[in-house]
């Protein structure tokens, strides 16, 4: 037991990442049932959705439960408050300032998680009296920092910076990137991709089927010049980069802003729209080549970490 | 020892990195004298001046000593010669095909080591018979792949795809990362930033004084629409920036390598012209913050991979 799994009263260093479209209540349940944290991730969730997902979670299983709330999204007070009355005790807030919301979410009594993608930010969340924080390399899936810190320089620095428990994310997805994190001094891994290619993750599966032919480049982080984040790239991704090749200034944004529309998350990644939709996904997708159950997920991870620490030489 | 120390006939599985400017026969010496494998960069070194810094560097040590040759200056052909004369027995290859010369310098009976970006170009670099591979990820200073790939995503996918000797690079700097790199797979380490922040470095003083100053968001890798290369935040780097967000197309490409001009990197990196010369450096130097010898490099390394060693749990 380490001070992340005391902290969260659970058995694995391992955090499932919020992630819209895909992280619902049948996920979350799943991961916590493992050993993990399971997290639902409010993200474009109408309160009403967001209650139904987690009242699925908590039928489910009796373990603890996170939410993971995206702080730009404008309902993201409603959708606190209505998490907090249906007794959720681990709070995950994210895209937006740790100064917002953690003294409210501390009055209640929760614990609260903050993913930042800089060591400022961590060093700030810090302050802000948040219990842990999630810091987010470079190569994660989705909404992504401006200041491209990959994983390997992030946690080291992050890790330097505050005493709070930390957690990793950002290209991990085995044993040995797990053993990878906490060689540079992480606490425990946050994982999104590989929790997006399990049987339980309400992903579309033509989407994780899709993602089963995923080579090395097959994700990049695009939309700069509005909001980066990171995609597979299929039809709707390439006509992005076009713009991106093709525009500059202020007529960049606002072409980005028009092409990108609406829904086109929800259309990809719940609905299966493999052309026209937005698929987010991490860079480490390249090495996932199953879609298993989240419990051979821990199963296989939980092996492969021991053995690569068997692998390691002490002395070099 | 393992395959890697055993390949070069050193003590330590820590290689440092060819740097244009910053890595002559004074550094690369110093390496190889504390046990690890030294490298003259050849990179813009007419053959002659690269006779010195080998001579000198063989003048310094009686162990292995290595050269790395970009095969894309079009006097690559001329090095390798020189090189081989001079009696260099282990020759470090990087931006250009594995195929151009590892059968010309395997025909020569020395030890051949690419540098490469992506899992394909790894698989392709075993095939040409290489005896060892630097894979290194989009964290590291100078020249980089165009996808982006970082050295958390990279080695594991290397490591599945090739039997040979494996070389982590990017984003290394301590003895976690050192950690974190074997746990990923490698075999050993390369870097170029913590070498380059030594007193034995070719760099100019005032480039090392500045580095001591670098944030976490001190490096960008820029001129993506010609050659990818990661470079400090100083003005130079601020008018490319200007560039890339005011043009597109052939416009831009023709833009930056107007404003590039040439020695660029001479004035910056050797000269110490901070404000208009082009600064090459890793996004690992937010960690590194003195300026050391060699030796207390290798100290302080080989006892933090050890401490980090000490604080990874068997079981999670």
């Amino acid at each position: 037991m380490n001070k992340l799994t005391k902290l969260f009263g659970i058995d694995y260093p391992i955090i499932q990442g919020g992630m819209v479209w895909v992280s619902g209540g049948k996920l979350a349940a799943a991961v916590s049932r493992a050993g993990g944290l399971g997290i639902v991730g409010a993200g474009s969730m109408q309160p009403e959705l967001l209650q139904r997902h987690i009242t699925k979670a908590q039928s489910l299983t009796s373990k603890p439960i996170a939410v993971n709330i995206p702080l730009l999204y404008e309902k993201a007070h409603e959708q606190i408050d209505m998490a907090l009355s249906l007794g959720i005790k681990i709070f995950f807030t994210s895209a937006g300032s740790p100064k917002k919301f953690t003294s409210y979410l501390k009055d209640h009594a929760v614990t609260v998680v903050h993913v930042v993608s800089t060591p400022e930010q961590a060093k700030s969340s810090e302050e802000a009296g948040v219990d842990a924080v999630v810091a987010e390399g470079f190569e994660a899936g989705g909404h992504n920092g401006r200041d491209e810190i990959t994983t390997m320089t992030l946690i080291p620095q992050v890790r330097d910076l505050i005493k709070i428990p930390l957690i990793a994310a950002g290209g991990i997805a085995d044993g040995r990137a797990m053993l990878a994190a906490l060689s540079l001094g992480a606490d425990g891994v946050q994982m999104g991709t590989r929790f997006l290619m399990t049987r339980e993750s309400s992903a579309h599966e033509d989407f994780k089927n899709l993602l089963l032919q995923a080579t090395p480049s097959s994700t990049k982080t695009l939309m700069k010049a509005t909001v980066p984040v990171r995609l597979f790239s299929n039809k709707f991704a390439e006509e992005i980069l076009q713009i991106e090749q093709s525009f500059h200034g202020e007529n960049l944004k606002q072409k980005l802003k028009d092409h990108l529309g609406k829904y086109r998350a929800q259309h990809g990644m719940l609905e299966g729209d493999l052309i026209n939709g937005e698929l987010e996904v991490g860079q480490v997708i390249a090495l996932i080549k199953n879609i298993p159950s989240v419990e051979e997920v821990f199963i296989e991870l939980i092996r492969d970490y021991q053995q690569a620490y068997k692998n390691l030489p002490l002395h070099l």
